[in-house]
């Protein structure tokens, strides 16, 4: 409809005629606009388990996911640690991944589906004063159900083979190694395989009917006014302007009525060109795999029996670092890795290529070998056969994850290094959010409901994480 | 002292002699370290409040403000609106910047020092709707002392020249204006001299002991393990480690015990490299200086009389897009902007050339000058005659200010566009935190208590602010 044309009348520079239209403007001649009712981009883990909870809601909803890469779960899905847990300092996290642990068993054994689920339980060691410290987490955790199980020193080294809980070496004293004198066992934590898990997401959703398109990067988020006047420059401040679709790398669009950005470590680069914080910061984390196989010290370390169903060592957490041993039976090696916390830089705009971001074999020697060797002898002479990096996207705010909606887009990401262990539940958040609102209540797998807004910025109300690994 | 060399023997590569040291490394042969108690990196408001309300508290402390201009305050903090009010969302943002303009007041009117302060008023013109929004945010005030006055349409026809209150032209329809149903004016709102503030702090810190050293570029903060091992590749994760100084642009070092890191818009390029999140967003904000003189509508606009003391216009917030009007009466000029919401991009590393962001005059046609016309028709004519721009510093979060301590260091900013308007409190913060630590009781001017690790991430408990500006 052509609008007063006083509006024109008094302006001092050309704006030629206006057209006033609620059709989107189209895109320049040749290139393709593709129509969904919803575009989710990313197919990292909260990509997929979005999209799935999504189309599985809304079976009549358009869906379409985008990712840069080949398959879903290339990026730093594909590359994590994969561990699962619901012991945690904070309760959102407790009840977030508990309930996605339940689906993700679920799935496993009731579907009967192989999501690589295996039980092998979380032990971490502790020193008096960090079980001191961790009291209240643990009282946080009984009160939501969350089973773990406490151990003695010499519980500990009667149960893994080799364990030097005592640090009064030379080494250990300029390391500031603390002794082990305790245990904490989380039964329902374990490891699962990040491939087939994002691959179940993704098959169901297609079975759905939803689609997914490979191979296409997400170039830049479109903002334009709801009401628009077909003149240059707009949206202008006066109008109310959303997020209507996203241009692509080959100049073709995809316009959706909500967007969903799920870039994970790449969400700023998404989100800061249109003026709404990504609060993600990236981090390097490092994995070096240690082959067991031929050491006989480590294959008893490996196959250590007792603790668990799986007859493997638990995951095990070391006092100091953060540092953990985590046990890959099929290939009979160790996975090995630490956490820093200043002097590693944060990433605010990670490269795409990952390749940039290479684990470093001096890094297993000076930082995780030193510690490592103190703790579990049996690693003395023993160095990684290969090793790995990905990204880590922290919302350094409180280590939890967000999910908040915006002027037509719904974000989700900041899940700080958990994003596998809570995939489900932020996924299910996302679908309440699409369908209800800011102020949607979440029904979590096995019927426990979560109130969406806890995770937004403007009405935020989670307890911080203080137990990251 | 040389330690056991066991710690020696067993490593697989080559470390050397390894010496135990507390002692700082020395930088590289012929270049400078300078040593104080305290380092502070920026000259802005907040940077200067910080160092003399540290040196006032500490008179024996050696403290040094760097800047990598020629003189305090002269990036963003000179280029801003240095408008300051009371009149918040937030009862912490009441509290904090309520006790700066008094210490403001008291500067310019009992210890006759001159830093522009005119107390002109802000009036928030709005519709029925924005007054209802606002009720809640009023009740807080009345219940935080801060005094405000309600104003119905017609006394505004009154008290403003050529306000237009209704809004039911073509053009405010296409653009959905709000009509003027009445006003909120807060008294003890107003205006001062960037220049003269920050003169005032720089001053008095220098008679009191303080060093100055601008022209100098921090490049970049030193991190050291606290027992250090002279070992290359130091800290290691398994250390203890704290910043413990800035390396400059020049190759010399400035070590200090604590470093306070006050670099507005820039705290990112500074905190992130060594994995400490800066958590400032910026964005860029326009003013534009629309003379009053030899247009009669203008000049009775700009003396409208009868609403302050000063016999001008207050600062006028019109109720679209944060659209504001300010009278400049020593230049016989309006200082004219807005803000905007989304689709303007937010900065994470903002260049060091504040030329690289200007004004645009673009932006004032299509943004501003349209809306405001409809309001106030005595601009229809009007344009700037000069126009600049600078940075705001978002914290994205809640909208509000952070101060917190880690390893060594002290980070003030996020303010958000307010922080000339608390200043002086953030400042006061800053000391309170360096002398008490996270846990510390600032005590305001005036008296007030208020408690410093509110305004952390780590035990955050701010309100957050809705009524931005």
């Amino acid at each position: 409809m052509l609008i007063s044309s006083s509006l024109l009348r008094r302006r001092p520079h050309r704006w030629g005629t206006i057209h006033k239209t609620r059709e989107p403007l189209r895109p320049p001649v040749g290139r393709k606009m593709l129509k969904f009712d919803v575009v989710v981009i990313g197919a990292g883990i909260l990509g997929v388990s979005s999209a799935y909870h999504l189309q599985k809601s809304s079976p009549d909803k358009r869906i379409l996911v985008i990712d840069r890469l080949g398959d879903a779960g290339q990026a730093n899905t594909g590359r994590s640690n994969a561990m699962f847990r619901n012991t945690f300092s904070s309760s959102d996290n407790q009840v977030l991944a508990n309930s996605s642990i339940d689906f993700y068993l679920h799935v496993q054994r009731e579907l009967g589906i192989d999501i690589g689920v295996d039980t092998i339980g979380y032990l971490w060691l502790m020193s008096d004063r960090q079980l001191s410290a961790a009291e209240g987490y643990l009282e946080k955790m009984a009160g939501n159900g969350i089973d773990f199980r406490r151990f003695g020193e010499t519980e500990l080294r009667n149960a893994i083979p080799g364990l030097e809980t005592r640090q009064d070496s030379d080494e250990a004293r300029v390391m500031s190694l603390e002794e082990v004198d305790g245990g904490i066992f989380g039964p329902k934590c374990g490891r699962l395989a990040p491939d087939k898990l994002v691959g179940f997401y993704r098959d169901r959703f297609r079975e759905m009917g939803g689609q997914v398109m490979f191979n296409q990067e997400a170039e830049h988020l479109i903002v334009e006014p709801r009401e628009g006047l077909g003149v240059e420059g707009e949206p202008f401040v006066w109008q109310e302007s959303s997020v209507v679709g996203v241009r692509l790398g080959d100049g073709s669009e995809v316009r959706a009525e909500t967007v969903v950005v799920a870039g994970g470590a790449w969400n700023n680069e998404l989100l800061d060109p249109i003026g709404i914080d990504g609060h993600v910061k990236a981090k390097k984390r490092q994995l070096f795999a240690v082959p067991a196989k031929g050491v006989p010290s480590l294959e008893t370390l490996l196959w250590t029996k007792g603790l668990n169903d799986s007859g493997t060592l638990p995951f095990v957490i070391l006092p100091k670092s953060g540092l953990f041993v985590k046990p890959v039976k099929e290939s009979g090696e160790f996975w090995i890795g630490c956490e820093d916390e200043i002097n590693r830089p944060f990433i605010t705009f990670p490269e795409h290529d990952l390749e940039r971001y290479p684990a470093e074999p001096r890094y297993y020697e000076l930082n995780v070998h030193q510690v490592l060797r103190e703790y579990m002898p049996q690693f003395e002479g023993a160095r990684p056969s290969r090793m790995w990096a990905g990204l880590y996207s922290y919302n350094t705010l409180d280590n939890m994850p967000y999910v908040f909606e915006q002027d037509g887009l719904i974000a989700v990401g900041g899940d700080s290094g958990s994003g596998v262990m809570k995939g489900d539940s932020l996924g299910r958040v996302v679908d309440s959010v699409y369908r209800d609102g800011w102020d949607a209540e979440t029904t979590l797998y096995g019927g426990a409901t979560y109130r969406a807004s806890k995770l937004s910025f403007r009405h935020r109300d989670v307890e911080r994480e203080e137990w990251v690994l």
